[in-house]
């Protein structure tokens, strides 16, 4: 058989960014020859560096580039050195939206063998997907200031919902929903407060809901759902919620299940009229970058994600077993570095 | 010593407020006498009940009554029978903006003796004061929806966040975390993302700050926020954060600190300019209502802080150790219904 050949943006970013991405690349190199698998792979330096440099943080022309990719590869961005905000929202933010990637998925799963900070929790307690809105709400960036600096000073920051855009993640939380053993969806949202967003998703829920009757759903207020992931997170199978609380519960998620270092996530545009874009749930963390230090999973898991992505469901597989095999080796062994734990994987997926 | 007389508005609310509310009254009636406080009490009801007879919320006329009162003790409002937001906008929410009570102080801290769901975590590492803004931000009410039920609806909700606003809660803050032994003051907002809100924030902080060189101060988004709740809560002292950030982070300050049936939160008008608001941070809990089973200790401790507020410091302490002693006590003791623990709560504060 012919080898499929995958053309690969991969943007290293900052920080940690460049370490683990290396190891994820590891793995898919280790990976892809059994799989018949090729990758062209393209690095763009963006993030900090560039921004220093140029004032850049995500070219048109760069952009135009990644349109024509079938794939990103991400590892973080951000850096003190950079004004908050300024390559979020320049780079990584307008990634996600101008290549539509409306649904930002990310698993909440507890490895067997893995810590977590909660007492009496098992593995299979902890077995989640939140589906998170990628291209609106709060997210919008729709909002200013007004007589910044005096005491009349007005911020303000619009949370901007549509129809369309609810209800094609809705869908496709329902579609995850239905290919899972529980068949149950949770809207997460905070409707008693903010009731127009609120209503709009839980019509939708509702509507779309009709045409999936073996789907059973549930509604959690966002504050209480951060309480029930800490004692009952067994509660969830799939949540569906908009673009912060998503970003708020799924580092409480991550956090559950092992730590930042393990949570993965793409960015997914599942009509595919742009690449998506996977990427580690945890930051740059420039306190611990350069050193080796970084643990390089969450690539890796971020890794198998966009091998199901492209239609490589046996590679993906392949390499969450392999991960799911380091994992339990590592209880009682020494700490790790970065380059180590990706041998140990790309070991794994080759051998 | 004349006995000094203190009106006092109580909202029993619905569910398992009222339950919880009398078990409130009667600590406070036992605490009372011996340190010369006199309680004239009036009791509003409002409501889901009075919705649904009269479709009133909050009336004017009610509003004004309660203006006039010196501190108000709730329950908890909320019912399914009434859509999701009436209540909440237009009871608890038109009250807290109407008496401008712009500090939502919400203690979180593990007492000795109670369970939490993270493993390993001592007393002395949960102890933090989260001074949450009430009165603008994400629940401002600002927003709206169009072409609603069409495939081209849009529905907004906006963030009004003013330099006055901001300013007077983080002023607030340092107070606190001037008057606490560690001194440390942590802003968690989203400043990557929310720019201009989060901008107004980090600057206020700043300026503010210059007056309060005895308080450190720093920074955590509220994503990692929730991490560090589960993984490092004694990394917090006192926390200063927007209305939403602050709603959420206290629920799962609540779950890590022995749960909702213990936390305690005063809606504060700090300028004094109206009565101050004590309410259980849990709310209506309609699936036990009516059954006896609720715990009244977050209402209790509710009314110690109402007692701080009204000046009788040394009756809240003794309302706090009262709920000390008999959280201690419980251990492994069959579970007491809402009377039970208020009468043994009442009798050690009597004694
Ligand atoms: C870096 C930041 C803009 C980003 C977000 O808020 O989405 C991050 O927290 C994440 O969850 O991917
Ligand atoms: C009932 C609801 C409006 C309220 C809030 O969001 O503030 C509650 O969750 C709280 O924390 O007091």
């Amino acid at each position: 058989m012919a080898s499929r050949s995958i053309r690969l943006a991969v943007i290293p970013g900052d920080g940690i960014g460049p370490e683990v991405v290396a190891e994820g690349l590891k793995v898919l190199d280790a990976v892809a020859p059994a799989h018949d698998l090729k990758f062209e792979r393209t690095t763009y330096d963006l993030g900090a560096a560039r921004w220093h440099r140029t004032g850049e943080t995500l070219p048109d022309a760069v952009l135009e580039e990644l349109r024509g990719q079938d794939a990103i590869l991400l590892g973080a961005v951000g850096d003190p050195s950079v004004p908050s905000g300024v390559l979020e929202r320049g780079l990584l933010l307008r990634a996600r939206f101008e290549l539509d990637h409306y649904v930002n998925l990310r698993p909440v799963k507890l490895f067997p063998g893995m810590d977590t900070p909660l007492s009496g929790v098992k593995p299979e307690d902890v077995d989640m997907v939140v589906v998170r809105e990628g291209t609106e709400g709060p997210y919008a960036g729709v909002g200013g200031v007004l007589r910044k600096g005096t005491p009349q000073e007005i911020a303000t920051q619009e949370s901007v919902n549509t129809a369309y855009g609810v209800e094609r993640v809705v869908r496709y939380a329902f579609e995850v929903a239905a290919s899972r053993p529980r068949r149950k969806l949770t809207l997460v949202h905070k409707d008693n407060v903010l009731t127009f967003a609120g209503d709009l998703y839980q019509r939708t829920v509702k509507r779309v809901g009709e045409e999936y009757p073996q789907v059973t759903t549930d509604y959690v207020h966002v504050d209480a759902a951060t309480m029930f992931f800490v004692t009952m997170p067994q509660r969830f199978d799939v949540i569906v919620t908009d673009n912060l609380f998503g970003d708020i519960i799924t580092d409480l998620g991550a956090a559950i299940a092992g730590g930042i270092g393990l949570a993965a996530s793409g960015n997914v545009n599942p009509d595919r009229t742009a690449p998506s874009m996977f990427e580690p749930v945890h930051g740059s963390a420039p306190d611990i970058a350069g050193q080796g230090k970084a643990d390089p999973t969450a690539t890796i898991l971020s890794v198998a994600m966009l091998l199901d992505h492209i239609g490589a469901p046996e590679a993906a597989r392949r390499v969450e077993r392999a991960v799911a095999d380091d994992l339990a080796a590592r209880r009682g062994r020494p700490a790790r570095g970065t380059a180590e734990i990706g041998d140990a994987i790309a070991e794994r997926v080759s051998g």
